[in-house]
């Protein structure tokens, strides 16, 4: 009898199959106000663990974290033209509090801009006070009327970053080093995710910057998925805010400004970037359980065993999980371990283990051996790293395949219905970009022909990557 | 000429002190919106090693972390009865969002309790499924008509545990197990803040609660700070949100929940605590920066022995910041860092240096001493004991001193002037609890004789723990 799948086919309902990983990996739900998630254990663990990682690399660049009110004065918002357009219509605002009407209704954060810009006018005075580098982790909200759980959500967690800098050039190299050396990084190397980076056309960025760089990822369906941005906000919210210093000379000077953030949504991307038809596939870097032991029967030498495998793999280190759950079928669990994406199962049971074995099992290629009880140790680091570079690697041949270089509108729209298209970004021009969109299909990023990331949109023969997005 | 003091006197003024110390520890400051605050670099530094200690014995205890919406509907805080009445003054609502007036407006939590009930219904079925153990970190809002720096804000940070239990006895065992494992651990091993722990009487309980446990510490005036609670919510909330499971012999009963939780008024408490008339004194367990190194003069020998020697802690996982600010007086960083409390400073100058030595000064009692560069790596750690201990006990003679045994409520009224009043629970009953509270005494813990913590406020021969409190 074949073997019934618990999930619906990826390939035939990306999204059912999306939803039905939520729900069976017990990830996420949806939450009772509209658009807005309720994060589970083993979701948040995996978000506690893209924090862990994103924070150290933060700190390392030098920045802070704080913490700024959720509650922002409607009158901040305003004081940055494009920012308050570009927020109005998802704002959700306070009007009544501690019993009775407010004065002024108070917003709640979609974004700190404002706020930071506030407070960073008094704090920055002086040339010695730059660059100041903040960040916070925070959720925000901003009302959606298609939510998606972690794609899109009314509310998400996230971390903003704001600094201020002495220079343009400054503002630049900041938050380029945080695509570089904070978000690329730890997308690549912990999550698995390839990245493609660039510059987002005008019309895609962040409202109030000057320029947009951005973290895209390709999905299991071929579309695109924004992982993360980083904002040169030029002298725009400076110049709201009057965030001024006193330079070296003892001239007043505006500063320049730069925001970057990543969020919940990675979460999302990690999914949709390593499912397959079995459920989650998560890379061992942040996988809450590394290895889960089976215990297949209920016998003294099998508890044992995989208790003094446990203690053993723990002590070197690595997230061990035992299920010695037998009231739930052996085959029961394994699929639940299955859809929950934990890179390498070891299952103990009394039979292999009278020949000193387990059976080890990858969860990325869904290959068993069997494994002498003394090798299992020496083994499973390296299948670890295995695992974590197939599923890099995977992610990155189905980038390559699936991105066809090509020179019309016509063959742009084409190449979109698979994967992303490589154009020249002249073609897009003088309506081009606007033929796209009426298909669904944006800039996802702007590169130099040798996939650098150009300093801005007016540089001459840059490629545009266009696709589907979420 | 005497020392000008940046900071009013505790002893003079101890509200205006404790608001200096915010201000010239750079700590916080006011928000935008009354009652709300910005946790500053400093500041938040210290709340990020709070909630990693209390993180990791949250997650010792068996607990695992979880994320709730934001936004509760006003539908769910009325299903409790007394949790609405108790709340309903301090809520802020949202009444618009996404560009139009809601249907039903929306509450920002106060507490996640009624969610938590809500989402808990639907995950426990068996009781298999208990206990469950969940936490969240999460900012919440309470409208404070009379804010004050992280004691009492409209928005704070915390974190908030609710665990669903099959008894009674076990929901009471957990709580405790939470207040002895967790709370009280952290506060006095970290914190260094000595902690008397007791139940609240009936009139002080936690709205919907049917036991509140406390930990209550002494502040610098006398004054008591609740710094965390745990409560047992009996089954009222698991009645009113249908939180029931199957029992192993397949009767449907009814689960017994609790909660508990910590916030950002730690913060505030471990600053009235320890502080003195030169700013905050930091327990070396919690301060961002155990030890500063002052390099007193621009000099190439001695910016180089500032370097080996701030490499040379930093190895031994001493947390350890150089100040080479030399633009700044000597004087004014060495009170600066004063200000901060920083356990220990190193002053590294160019005469001290030619005769192979350093100066050594401890915060907590303002001794120096001059120490062979070699021998500094050896000392400091012995040093950050003793200070951490300095610290605690200091803290535990004046809760000691500065609580009285007494018999009458008179008694208990002129004890509190300058501390607290310990007395039998029964002189408070028949109106005396009552008669307290117009001056402004309020029962912060009841006890038994020997200390430990009653299993209700009826047992007999209890104690009362009487003062003023923030």
């Amino acid at each position: 009898m074949a073997k019934q799948n618990i999930l619906t086919s990826p390939d035939e309902n990306f999204p059912q199959w999306y939803q039905d990983v939520l729900n069976k990996a017990a990830l996420a739900e949806g939450g009772p106000v509209r658009g807005t998630m309720v994060i589970k254990p083993y979701g948040y663990g995996i978000w506690e663990a893209i924090q862990a990682d994103v924070d150290a690399r933060i700190k390392a660049t030098g920045a802070r974290n704080v913490y700024m009110p959720l509650f922002i004065p409607e009158s901040y918002l305003q004081k940055e033209a494009e920012h308050v357009e570009g927020f109005s219509p998802e704002l959700a605002v306070v009007t009544h509090a501690g019993g009775s009407e407010l004065d002024e209704p108070v917003v709640v954060r979609p974004t700190s801009e404002t706020i930071f810009g506030e407070y960073m006018a008094k704090w920055v005075q002086s040339h010695r006070d730059l660059p100041l580098l903040l960040n916070q982790w925070a959720n925000v909200v901003r009302w959606e009327l298609r939510p998606r759980t972690f794609l899109r959500t009314t509310e998400f967690l996230w971390q903003e970053g704001h600094t201020a800098h002495a220079t343009q050039q400054d503002a630049a190299d900041y938050a380029a080093r945080i695509l570089h050396e904070v978000y690329v990084p730890h997308m690549e190397q912990m999550l698995a995710v390839p990245i493609t980076v660039g510059i987002k056309p005008p019309s895609e960025r962040f409202a109030g910057a000057i320029n947009t760089m951005a973290c895209e990822a390709m999905m299991y369906d071929g579309k695109a998925l924004q992982m993360g941005t980083s904002h040169e906000l030029g002298q725009n919210f400076a110049e709201a805010f009057d965030i001024t210093y006193q330079s070296k000379e003892g001239k007043l000077e505006t500063c320049w400004t730069a925001s970057w953030g990543v969020s919940t949504r990675m979460v999302g991307g990690l999914i949709m970037a390593h499912g397959d038809e079995k459920g989650l596939r998560l890379p061992p870097s942040i996988a809450p359980h590394q290895v889960v032991i089976l215990v297949i029967r209920e016998d003294d030498a099998v508890t044992q065993a995989a208790q003094t495998l446990a203690a053993e793999l723990g002590d070197m280190g690595i997230r061990v999980e035992i299920d010695d759950n037998v009231d739930k079928s052996f085959g029961r669990r394994a699929t639940d371990w299955e859809v929950k994406g934990v890179p390498i199962r070891i299952e103990v049971g009394p039979r292999d283990l009278e020949n000193g074995e387990v059976t080890l099992a990858r969860r990325d290629n869904a290959t068993k051996q069997s494994v002498a009880v003394s090798d299992v140790a020496k083994q499973v680091p390296d299948l670890l790293d295995q695992i974590q570079s197939t599923l890099f690697d995977q992610a990155a041949k189905r980038m390559k395949d699936r991105t066809q270089t090509i020179s019309t509108l016509a063959e742009a729209i084409e190449a979109s219905q698979t994967g992303w298209a490589r154009l020249p970004w002249d073609v897009l021009q003088d309506g081009g970009e606007e033929e796209l969109k009426a298909s669904s299909i944006t800039v996802r990023a702007l590169t130099r022909q040798d996939g650098s990331v150009p300093d801005n949109e007016k540089e001459s023969d840059l490629i545009a990557i266009v696709g589907r997005s979420y």
